[in-house]
């Protein structure tokens, strides 16, 4: 059975001297997308700068649950594009983990997929969005640099745990270590003074006009680009085209996780510059897009997704509101949180739909897999 | 030594042509006590309608640990003098939930038996009580259907976990459930206005007067009624019955529950509010009721009720004067909490008496179970 | 292998026949060091009485990570120096969860090595240390007996859970029991009043003056002496002396976790009281100590230690700004927290340093064990 379904993944992807310019372009688009294991293998034999530098890039893609270095790259163009200041936290916080999980001895397949960077990259990003100390404000790159090494001490410490139930430590870490840097620093803090997080549900401070919606369409947008804690248009499209490089049908629920979250946000009627900024879409594109990653795409899973940003939203509306009493962010505890419920589920019609944690790839990756697999199982039976 | 044992429950249960008018009475109760497995063997035949009512007030029974859908029917009517709107509400709130296992695909037989509607109720409930709209506000509904979709949503994640542990899902999704939800509409929502909660160790807002003992007593009682959020005398103990006619000793172990409960209580100084309306009581209730239903009962594990219901009554006045800061309810999160720990004691004492989860039935039928089992094991050790 | 091993110890531990004084002065001291395992094989044809003072002194030692009844001696003098009533109230607590204990029916090997006296006897202490009510206020009994025994409850629950990962229930009992202790009676409570804790992150009351080094230096012995909530410099050199005892490596060890603890705090400028009192640098005691007793002594552990106290340092900051918002103080959750994940590190280069949890003993004891063990298996690779 295995063996049929390698034999026609190989034939698939041997390039067979490419006659035409189409025929080329294609293959070349075929290389780049999904998780580029081609890239991967070739990448052994060389030095081991350019090695790291793919393991840091597909770190980058890790965040929003892609696996492809060239996302990465967009990502950190778009990250460039948003402000330096914040690429260059980012990176710093990415090195500082992965290097931190070298030191740890971590498994090096997983290192060398990223799994190790991205809760250090969220973390960084994170404190230089929260810092009230404004850019290039040096002494910023302290914390960043402990914050990111913690992230993997904590990753290496939950992953025994969750692998019981075959979950995934996803951003738990990053969660965890930026409400803690933020309660211990606070917003009068001499060295590393922060920003206060506005509750979303707290009375809007002008008066209540008309809902404007091409900003709450920009806002849905943004809702993807707030995934990196983005908050400008260009930016955010281009992680939007990082993901659809990945996975055409990861953007597409990106997009719709988004649309569920913001018009959830307006049914609790949160404040205004939260469904603007992107703020109130983001919990629900993560949601949504969890589904869509770990569960092989049928109508049914579709529904489930939808049902999954919806509640991610609304959670993460009370979250917010909770952690906002004391001044902190929900960052995206909400979306962490019903995304590991998701994975529990036991029920008998989803059960089969679920991919294990360890043979996630692209949706489109899964789905042909599968057929492959429906159609070897098929004959055999026939047979 | 099983078959001995069954063939003694066979022989007993089944009821050889009735003489007398008396004895035609005491097998119609002994028909009505218990789990009434003889009527659920007998639905199988019927119409899915008559068994879908039946698992509902099985689901109904299923909050305060009954399994019987008599008891159900009677809590329904208790709710319905109560307020028509909240049995309407918890009604609703049952069915989505319940619905809700049955799309997800969940286990057939712990569907029938209620497992998967009481805790969609409970929410529905407790959303009506902290409604601030008033009654017949018939956008509730929606919240309502959301809210207790969720909480078979998170039964059916928590399960895989606490099952490891030999833990049953108890009201967890149900607690989880109900603070989200008031943390997200809050109390100035335009939407869906709730009441804030007070914290019972707030200073009386009058001055300190004479306890009024005959209302404590009443106290006692509603602490029953408001595991279903009964604040009336009436339908309390309409309540009271339908556990006393699934098991007299529950019964027992719910009023003296309450009672310490209201005494831990009074230890405290909580308002008198608290103690007049049940609100001081309802958790010790549940904690005593939970050692009841799920070890065998004797003096042993009766001091290890009573110790369990102080636990469960201060954990409870420490988690509402917290939750309280932010004007959240602690529903059931002590009761919730100490019961559980109390399931996972490991001390040789206490651990022989632990029915496991699956088997949990009537303290009285699992008392004459062991006595067979005890009787059975002698008759064999003297052969 | 094991069996030379064995012999190797029993020729060291027999004392034959000392001839000068200095060699009995050294055999005196070896016999008292350590875990004392032959005082423990002595102690077993004694009087019950005799026996639970062995078990008691043995509890008191184990809130410090020691196993060694003349250490808990020791720390028994120095609470009584501090205040006597302090000491009594320890006591109780230990005797209240001892029993408690005993009367749950818990393993006798784990009752008699003390693992069930520390949590109680912590609470007794803190109990004491935020009561408002002033010294010698006897009511205050109640509570330490009541809170004791359920630190017992609480570990008997936890143990099962934390075993699955081979974790120590270690002082969750006590950092659940205390918070809900307080949270339950709060500062205005006519029986039992208590003192609101600070958050050390709040705006200093005087002006900012200059840092006493002499005071900072007090502050980071007094933080080895804040594991007993002892606030004085004699008592917590007496408590140094007891780890010294049992063993010179955790000694530095904790000296080392305060000296860390106090430096993060300064970092992050907390008031100059919590700098002075110890109160910053207890937690990166303990956090350095955890290091130090669960893993094998290296410099690759040393690091790591490090790295646990600078952790554990920050993380109790943060949750006491946190919890100091309800005026509830963070006590050692944050050490118990990082110690816990410390002890699940799965990177390859930790793992095998780590001692399970059942044969941890004093560090110096684990090398000598570890060395004849590789001389062991180095003769059979060679033979």
């Amino acid at each position: 059975m295995v063996s049929t379904g390698n034999m026609w993944i190989l034939e698939k992807n041997t390039p067979q001297q490419p006659r035409g310019l189409k025929q080329r372009v294609i293959s070349a688009l075929l290389y780049c997308t999904g998780e580029m294991k081609q890239l991967h293998t070739h990448m052994k034999d060389k030095s081991f700068l350019l090695q790291f530098s793919e393991w840091c890039l597909r770190g980058i893609s890790r965040v929003i649950l892609l696996n492809n270095p060239l996302s990465g790259a967009l990502i950190l163009a778009a990250l460039l594009l948003e402000s330096p200041w914040q690429a260059l936290l980012g990176m710093l916080g990415l090195l500082a983990s992965t290097l931190t999980a070298i030191i740890l001895g971590q498994d090096w397949e997983e290192v060398s997929s990223g799994l190790y960077g991205f809760n250090g990259m969220l973390v960084a990003l994170l404190m230089g969005v929260f810092s009230s100390a404004g850019d290039w404000y040096w002494w910023l790159l302290l914390p960043v640099c402990l914050g990111g090494a913690t992230t993997t001490f904590i990753s290496s410490s939950l992953a025994p745990v969750l692998e019981r139930w075959d979950l995934p430590v996803s951003v738990f870490p990053f969660n965890t270590v930026i409400v803690l840097y933020l309660a211990c620093t606070g917003t009068s803090n001499p060295y590393f003074p922060n920003y206060p997080a506005q509750p979303p549900g707290a009375p809007e401070s002008t008066n209540h006009t008309q809902l404007h919606v091409p900003q709450l369409l920009q806002g849905v947008v943004l809702g993807v680009g707030q995934i990196f804690a983005c908050e400008t248009l260009g930016p955010s499209l281009l992680i939007l085209g990082a993901v659809f490089l990945f996975s055409p049908v990861l953007a597409v629920h990106a997009l719709l996780g988004s649309v569920i979250s913001t018009v959830a946000g307006m049914s609790m009627s949160v404040q205004y510059s939260f469904l603007y900024s992107g703020l109130s879409g983001f919990n629900g594109a993560l949601g949504c897009m969890v589904v869509g990653a770990f569960f092989l795409f049928s109508w049914r899973t579709h529904l489930l997704s939808i049902a999954n940003a919806l509640l991610s939203a609304y959670t993460d509306i009370a979250l917010s509101n909770l952690l906002g009493v004391v001044g902190l962010p929900a960052s995206s505890w909400a979306a962490t949180l019903t995304g590991t419920l998701v994975l529990l589920l036991t029920g008998e019609n989803f059960k089969e739909y679920r991919i294990p944690t360890g043979k996630v790839t692209s949706p489109e990756h899964n789905l042909r897999l599968h057929k492959q697999w429906s159609v070897a199982n098929t004959n055999t039976t026939d047979v």
